[in-house]
């Protein structure tokens, strides 16, 4: 006999976000033998264990050597509770100078556990109350989603378009949604190569993007992922933060595909400054901390220093420290276009061409959907993702998703040609 | 100028216990040289980096020569995303039947980013809706108050009097709740050297304890960091876990007191059945893990590692592990009590002496508030906790929490001596 049920649990458990993500990760434990073209992992054979002693061994030599730490507090700094905002600040605001040109008070950024609790922080902090929304760019990562179901926070889609994101949507859904009494809070935005769609911003959109969100006073919830890895040739766009010049942009940074996942370390900046009732400010960093000490109370200190140790070694660069990983994220993405050109020559099944990241999406003429994917699978060998998941309401989509990031380029024709017949089946 | 009113953010933030918590740890901050008496952590005198290497390459070692994997898979597991609930359940389900007889699958462990996200994932779960309120024996571990807070669910205090839990007074809340339209979910209880109280429960207590909570129809969230700690010659007694032969007890684990806190690991018991619609079960720890997915992700594999390896070291016991440790909070707790009674032989001031863990309690005939707190740090040279911090309501408390725990014996007696004399000075 059960103990309790779904129905007196939190209503997010039989949402569609929660469990996208868990039917995805089924799927690829069920068929281990079928290639992915499905997970966003970064690539792994770059990874070496005694990497992971060399940070560590390279983030207490700075502790030493930078800051003046004896043994006691070195010792302490990695094995004990640590500041609740991180110990990597400093480095983390060095990174985001050097590879992206943000200038960052290190007091201002919070070190999280990955992007992901980045997000619950922040939307955490913007949701006050019922009439609080969340705007978000569609399609959308499913980590966003998810979040905001947690915290009981409306999620209102605004289209992608061809260009990243239709601002004219963007500008008619936030005036409803004012108009029915709501308050759209931030808007979530991923503007390079975007999950799921590949998709980036020009510096024009960017542009306009800052203005509207002035102009209609809403913050831009800006993740970045994926910025580190165009394709050759390709220049790198400015972030919104770097075009920020009135605190307009939360931002959320990831080292798990520039660094390593498995040290779940990623931050947020947030130098917005907040006013209390005794007249003072605050950092909204401050804010989010202390939210933070109720979530997770720090980012493992272990965790940290590996990233720490990494940075220290490529002289907080990751630009500098991504240079295979980029030439292999090109390559496979320029493979999977030009094998999809050669499988689907005459126009029925089209794709888009990102000029960088891990992603890009295929539109077929029938439904794509999980049962797809599991006969895909099952039969055919071969894993991506349902773009489906990606929406938040329950229209038949007619696209899926490609990853380039973590398959080899020995798997690649294989997957191609695994996909093409399941494609070619359904026509 | 400000960019948001902290009245427009989630009302947690300016409540008293995310506040508290930051308090204390600015006061610590402000005032280095003061000797504390206030902290939780656990002792670090036998910390050593290169036990970080030597656990990683055990636990690698465990993943090849026991699990089988081949060195691509070794890298994946310690490097890459992975699975939700986690990599060391296996040897958390080892380390639970060594240490406190308790049986549990391993799939019914959710791996944690410390304990703290042990209980968000275990709130969210179980607030469905407005009507749901959370117990909490008070004197409460502010981390249970502010991790509700965060999640919209509200807390009824149960009065813990001088055995750990008045059960009358849980019977009494738990009916006048229902009578409110109100449905308690669960109680909070930490039945082994409880932090703030230092006080246990004694086996019949919780043995009626479960009874109620099956009578009355909540569960039992029992939080266990201390219980590995009992002075030499107190007998430990059984977990609630371990006495549960009905499910109703949802056990939350902790690794930072008996392995280390820079790891952040911790993890949930949560073997409970949940029905759904389409006549199938889950664990609640698969519910949990949907939860997790969108709020951390997965916990460190690293982190992971390094408390795997250390479990691997001692054949998964941690009370084999914390011979020292034990020894040195027994030896400091005895001279705390002992240094009080040699300071206040008269019985104006008065203090419990628990049988282990880290804290015990100070009464005295004066309120105790942060102001105090703060004229110890800056005019005496001591830190302690107001134990008004533990406690929902503003009411007067008279009575400070001193912590045993990562005080060395020579600060020992002039700490006592530092506040003896702030005490002296207020009666």
């Amino acid at each position: 006999m059960a103990d309790l049920d779904v129905s007196d649990l939190h209503g997010a458990l039989t949402d569609k976000a929660l469990n996208s993500m868990n039917f995805l990760n089924e799927v690829a434990q069920h068929y281990p033998d079928a290639i992915s073209l499905a997970a966003g992992r970064p690539a792994e054979e770059f990874y070496a264990i005694e990497d992971l002693h060399s940070y560590l061994d390279t983030f207490c030599a700075y502790l030493r050597d930078e800051l003046g730490y004896d043994e006691a507090a070195v010792r302490r700094t990695v094995f004990q509770y640590g500041r609740t905002k991180g110990i990597v600040h400093r480095l983390v605001a060095r990174n985001l100078l050097a590879d992206e040109g943000i200038t960052v008070d290190p007091e201002a950024l919070v070190v999280t556990v990955g992007c992901q609790e980045a997000m619950v922080l922040a939307l955490r902090a913007l949701r006050k109350d019922a009439n609080d929304v969340l705007l978000a760019v569609e399609p959308a990562y499913v980590g966003i989603t998810g979040a905001a179901r947690l915290l009981d926070l409306p999620v209102l889609p605004v289209a992608g378009g061809n260009d990243g994101i239709d601002l004219d949507d963007l500008i008619a859904v936030v005036k409803a949604a004012k108009a029915d009494g709501l308050r759209p809070r931030a808007c979530y935005v991923m503007p390079d190569f975007a999950n799921p769609s590949g998709l980036s911003l020009d510096l024009e959109t960017r542009q306009r993007l800052l203005d509207v969100a002035a102009e209609q006073d809403f913050l831009l919830l800006e993740d970045n992922p994926y910025g580190l890895f165009p394709v050759e040739g390709v220049d790198r766009v400015p972030t919104l933060k770097t075009l920020d010049t009135e605190r307009r942009v939360i931002y959320l940074g990831s080292f798990a595909k520039t660094a390593l996942p498995g040290a779940r370390v990623g931050y947020v900046v947030a130098d917005q400054l907040v006013a209390h009732p005794d007249g003072t400010t605050s950092l909204l960093a401050d804010e989010l901390s202390k939210i933070k000490s109720m979530v997770t109370v720090n980012t493992s200190a272990i965790g940290q220093a590996m990233i720490g140790g990494k940075l220290l070694q490529h002289e907080c660069s990751l630009v500098a420290a991504n240079q295979r990983e980029r030439s292999t994220y090109a390559a496979n993405l320029h493979a999977l276009t030009k094998g999809l050109a050669a499988r689907f020559p005459d126009g029925e099944v089209t794709w888009n061409v990102p000029s960088g990241g891990f992603f890009l999406v295929v539109t077929v003429p029938f439904v794509v959907d999980d049962a797809l994917l599991a006969k895909s699978a099952q039969e055919y060998g071969v894993l991506w993702t349902p773009m489906g998941h990606f929406y938040d309401g329950d229209a038949p989509i007619h696209a899926l998703r490609l990853s380039c990031s973590s398959v080899t380029p020995a798997e690649l024709e294989p997957a191609l040609d695994r996909l093409a017949a399941l494609i070619r089946d359904q026509l």
